[in-house]
């Protein structure tokens, strides 16, 4: 395979020399971060009064973590490093409890982001004659007006078309002959499913190409989007409080993530000690930006479960890559007692053949018991005629699941299409357990 | 006054200079337009084989006019000058019927639009120092996008946040100070509804300025707006066809919008007979885009009704400044044959005190008869217990209107809050006579 790189130099830069990069960089990073409220205190209180006290990149390791609480308390400007004049956009999360977090940006800020969303859409073989449907929110959310930047970057013809409106979607692939698209995982299952529903033909699209991320999904979700809509799928990962798009992506080789190390110091650790895990191991991710200058964030607990492939990969890129996210630390679900992710369900569903796109799942108190129950659709050459094959189907799922997860849910088989669908990103759990 | 110019030497550039500067770029437009498959047979036909067949800016008037239809005929690449691999995005017009309205750029396109947005913005007073919330759409509409590169090239910190969401509109002009939004007006009298019924006090915005656009209003409108959330209200003029915002906009003095005509050239047409109407007379705006290389769209039928003021501005700017635009020729409702503007009927509403922000027109068959009904809502201080004053107003809404459009209208009021919101484009008109 021919690889292409869009910045070359530091791609393939051999790691002693991205390290020194990275070093340079972490020292100028404390200079603004000790111009915070939020970090100087705590920069000064662990003896870092200034870039010349962080000699090697292990002295990042004296710095305190940083969680979503500390963004949240430092609401509005607690992480604000230059005057708020010289601030040119903002973006924020929405905010599922309290204060949303916001990040700010000057114009050099915007520059480098562009820049690494513009490598990581490049690296997947695009180039300036693709035509790019961005298929997500454009706004406070970093998804839309981030990919969208970086498209252009590389000269690709956007169209800026945003979330939802599936069928209009489809539309405008056929109208503008869009090879390449940026969606949820959820969302591409559900344009697959319209497009099925409609009769559109996948002659009538030229689609090669999708980037899905915003929401954590399985090896076996990717490969049933691309068999059903015959195109290649590339892992994207970004996190509003790094950016947005443009932390980790994965390259023609599709086999892990490639983390920008010129731009993000990443570490894994143990979620319970805060101790580094060994090479190679899962464990919580733990980032510190350095391409952005009036927001740092310094060893941001992402809460993120994932570790590095250790083998080199054969594109040639340096940067470690990350292996897929299985979920959040948030995600986990404690279900009587044992500890289980959505996303080893998913994987479950994802790799029967006769299961829909669609599934949910629901979490309810039956007595002191918790009770979980799975719901699924059929595929959509299936009928709900015949009670057999459906029992004997849902007998299997059961079997898969528990064998998965160790705890017995009930299912529930339910007809291709009929399942609510969320435009955005995807809501698959539904804890109904009183708090 | 001290006016700030953002192009100061093209802003108040002498008009025979500014004449030259139109015919050399028109010039250079003729020379797109002859390679796009819509205009190179109606070039050549008129005897336009090259940029050399445009000696003066009168030879613009050997071009047919260019219309919608036309727009939605050539879809999709029909108007297109350059190889499309050199475009690097597409925003589209919804259209309510039959094909979208497809406008291509390439950088040089983007980079020039973006100019003519930040010159609009900061000639009314803004700079670096303001905090802009960009409440519109972004994505395909071109009002979100537009503002919001035109706010960042000024270096305002811009918050994107998007059409809706009133509450959160508030809690974001709270949280980051904002001093000067973007919004249709009819959003802007909603968020003051909303502000005054969650008792969210005026101290606790710093709102300054409100650029308005995207749908037509009167001048009591604006005057409504200002007095209740004490700010400057600017008028807004673009169109998706003519690249969307950024194509005229109010100065300072607030008494017509600047057309920028190193970027277009208008015309203003009788729609009827198509010849050029007196200076200073009302027709149809005819709008040729200088500044876009990409999609060359000459002598455009905006079907928006206007005039030109006769007099300089005070202001010093030598671009001509278009009247408010008071309806489009696609608005005039025809009732019992007789033509009303929507903008008349706005008029009498906004002007009287005890009427809400909010009403609506529509129009039934009632036997032969068309029956016009305006709802109006009350204003936020009356109560619906007492008939005799409601009758009162009543009777002189209805009086007034009919004073205004000779047609006798039958008058509804509601309550304040109680009509139908559109968080967007407002929808104001409702006419259910059968086609
Ligand atoms: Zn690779
Ligand atoms: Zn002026």
């Amino acid at each position: 395979m021919n690889y292409q790189y869009w910045h070359r130099k530091v791609e393939i830069m051999p790691r002693p020399e991205l390290e020194v990069f990275q070093l340079e960089r972490l020292q100028a990073l404390v200079d603004y971060a000790l111009r915070t409220s939020f970090y100087a205190p705590k920069l000064r209180a662990a003896g870092i009064k200034g870039s010349d006290d962080i000699k090697s990149l292990d002295d990042l390791k004296r710095i305190p973590f940083t969680t979503k609480h500390d963004l949240r308390e430092g609401f509005p400007y607690g992480f604000l490093s230059i005057p708020k004049e010289e601030v040119i956009r903002l973006h924020a999360s929405s905010g599922t409890t309290g204060a949303p977090t916001t990040i700010y940006f000057n114009r050099d800020d915007i520059t480098r982001w562009t820049g690494y969303v513009a490598r990581s859409i490049y690296g997947t073989g695009c180039n300036h004659t693709d035509v790019f449907q961005n298929m997500i929110s454009y706004g406070l959310f970093t998804g839309g007006m981030g990919f969208h930047a970086g498209g252009e970057e590389i000269g690709m013809l956007v169209i800026p078309s945003g979330s939802g409106n599936t069928t209009r979607q489809v539309r405008l692939m056929q109208d503008f002959g869009t090879t390449v698209v940026h969606a949820t995982p959820s969302f591409l299952l559900h344009v697959e499913s319209i497009m099925r529903a409609e009769g559109v033909s996948r002659d009538s699209i030229k689609l090669k190409r999708a980037f899905a991320g915003a929401e954590p999904y399985s090896e076996d979700t990717r490969r049933r989007i691309e068999e059903l809509l015959q195109i290649d799928v590339y892992n994207s990962y970004g996190l509003s409080e790094m950016n947005g798009p443009g932390v980790a992506f994965e390259c023609q080789c599709k086999n892990g993530l490639h983390l920008w190390e010129d731009g993000y110091i990443a570490e894994i650790i143990n979620p319970d000690t805060l101790e580094p895990v060994p090479d190679g191991e899962t464990g919580e991710l733990v980032m510190t930006i350095l391409c952005r200058e009036t927001t740092p964030i310094l060893r941001y607990r992402t809460r993120d479960l994932t570790g590095f492939y250790t083998e080199p990969c054969p594109c040639g890129r340096t940067h470690r890559r990350l292996r897929r996210i299985t979920g959040r630390s948030d995600d986990m679900l404690i279900v009587n007692g044992v500890n289980i992710f959505p996303s080893q369900i998913e994987e479950v569903i994802m790799a029967m053949k006769d299961v829909g796109n669609n599934y949910l799942i629901e979490i309810e108190k039956d007595g002191v018991m918790d009770k979980l129950t799975v719901k699924t659709e059929i595929g959509p050459d299936i009928f709900m005629d015949d009670s057999r094959p459906l029992n004997a189907l849902k007998e299997r799922i059961r079997k898969t699941i528990q064998a998965s997860i160790t705890i017995n849910p009930r299912v529930e088989l339910h007809e291709s299409g009929s399942l609510p669908v969320s435009e955005g990103k995807a809501k698959r759990v539904y804890d109904k357990r009183p708090r």
